[in-house]
């Protein structure tokens, strides 16, 4: 019986008890789960970063600290965490992330909007088919790519911009400040997935919004600052951009004055298209301590000196 | 120069006219293309069955007359259409409804009705991913197989229900009555495409519907009399059925005074999901009128014997 210590606020317990024992049970592994093994008994610890326990040192005979995040910076210092840590690289989230994004660009290409607010007649209006509809991804890494690649699918013209050159089969890849330009002129729908750095602040702004057709709409589950609210708010108002759904938030929750809520072109969604999911995570804890079990190499086990 | 006859109702001109002549330059075609050609000057007539021209007698040098619509009915009986006839196989149309019922699937997915009509909390609730929502598509031809590959693509488990065995890979297919039961039992969301015959009538009704998990939405971009419209009323009031999005109906346009319209839980569309495109269409007269010229077979040439 492998013993497994399960440590994390305790409300999640209820979230994560049955897909981890689903998960171990699918890999064949006879696990003892528990939030309150005996220190000196635990196999493995599955963690959340906001758990109370700190001090590892009497978890002895623990052969790894198999975190539930994909963000560690908060125990990688931990002097007590002798054994491995390994990071969560959740396939769930990534999927989460492609159904959001797919399901709100086809609400933009259908018209589903207008559809629900005009359900009172009958006005046959076909859209036009998503090859005539081009799209453009700012950010091109794990995510934006898995986008590119299911719109792309289904058919959209997808174009993608990255800081630096990238390369996707089917996608018209670009880069760059002049990169830039092109990937903007010509996009119905953009989608923002950039990473939060210094560079890519208010990377829409008054300037490269205005390089957007008329009426274009925005979709961001990326970050909060990769938008200069106040251009945006501007566009919308003037009708330059025609509508956008927004995820993320400089402040979060959307403080309840702020003119998102209000704007009759701006849907505000509460941070969810980027979650750890408990089904897939769960999965990825198993086929740890499956490989731990067969002294076989973790999986994202996280070097100490790099700090991920 | 290849003499083009376009011959249908005046108002579709607008509607063909541009993408016709761009089919034709993207295919190297150097076609006159006109509504007013002589008869006896004419190549090839693009021809929509609600069009005046009915005898085809003059057209003495015409090699083929090719359908704007999928069904021949109304011509393929005239006895002086003595040419080659094809009827139009639209890849457009197939688009069309794979990106309408992708769309309306991840529509309820993500709960985005509710998304749009709670546009004043932050109120975060992580959808379960695609891989956790059954659907089950009842109907496995062209368009039912390719939106059931679709939405396999982005990760639902799919089941597939037809009236004879069939074997699409990635999707649990089921067929007859005792199929029809199976594949109703898991299912979150149903998408009817089943053709209209005798034996598809009321396909969903009082019996059929009570097998669905409660709560199940149902999609119909098929044919109205799939469904019995006062047990689907009836299962709606009860909350048997949570919602329906409905593109048909044995009435269209549906009339008024139906119940449909006025219903909180029922979204009505003007029969739009499967829609010849000009654009695609357009393309696939280019090509028979290449292979026209090239001596090659055309597609989708009517077997005036069988009459399709």
């Amino acid at each position: 019986m492998i013993k497994v210590q399960y440590a994390a606020r305790s409300e999640r317990w209820n979230t994560h008890e049955a897909p981890l024992r689903a998960a171990f049970a699918d890999a064949g592994l006879a696990v003892d789960l528990r939030i309150d093994h005996a220190p000196e008994d635990v196999d493995y610890v599955v963690y959340a970063p906001n758990s109370d326990l700190q001090d590892f040192t009497p978890y002895t005979r623990c052969k790894a600290v198999l975190s539930l995040w994909a963000g560690v910076e908060k125990i990688v210092g931990n002097q007590t965490l002798t054994m491995p840590l390994c990071r969560m690289v959740d396939p769930g989230l990534t999927a989460g992330m492609v159904e959001w994004v797919t399901g709100h660009v086809l609400r933009y290409h259908l018209g589903i909007d207008n559809t629900l607010l005009t359900q009172d007649r009958w006005q046959p209006m076909v859209p036009p088919l998503a090859e005539e509809r081009p799209i453009t991804i700012l950010g091109l890494g794990a995510l934006g790519q898995a986008c590119a690649e299911m719109l792309a699918q289904i058919g959209f013209p997808v174009t993608g911009w990255s800081r630096s050159p990238k390369s996707i089969e089917g996608i018209a890849c670009s880069h760059g400040d002049a990169g830039l330009r092109d990937a903007l002129a010509t996009a119905e729908i953009v989608i923002l997935l950039l990473p939060d750095t210094p560079a890519t602040h208010n990377t829409l702004n008054r300037e490269t919004l205005a390089l957007l057709p008329r009426g274009a709409r925005i979709i961001n589950p990326g970050r909060g600052p990769l938008i200069d609210d106040d251009d945006l708010l501007a566009s919308l108002d003037s009708g330059q951009i025609g509508h956008a759904t927004l995820d993320v938030f400089r402040v979060e929750p959307l403080p309840a004055d702020h003119a998102y809520w209000a704007h009759s072109n701006v849907t505000v969604t509460p941070h969810i298209a980027a979650e750890t999911r408990a089904i897939t995570a769960a999965r990825v804890i198993a086929e740890n301590i499956r490989r731990g079990e067969a002294a076989e190499p973790f999986l994202h086990q996280v070097d100490r000196s790099l700090g991920y």
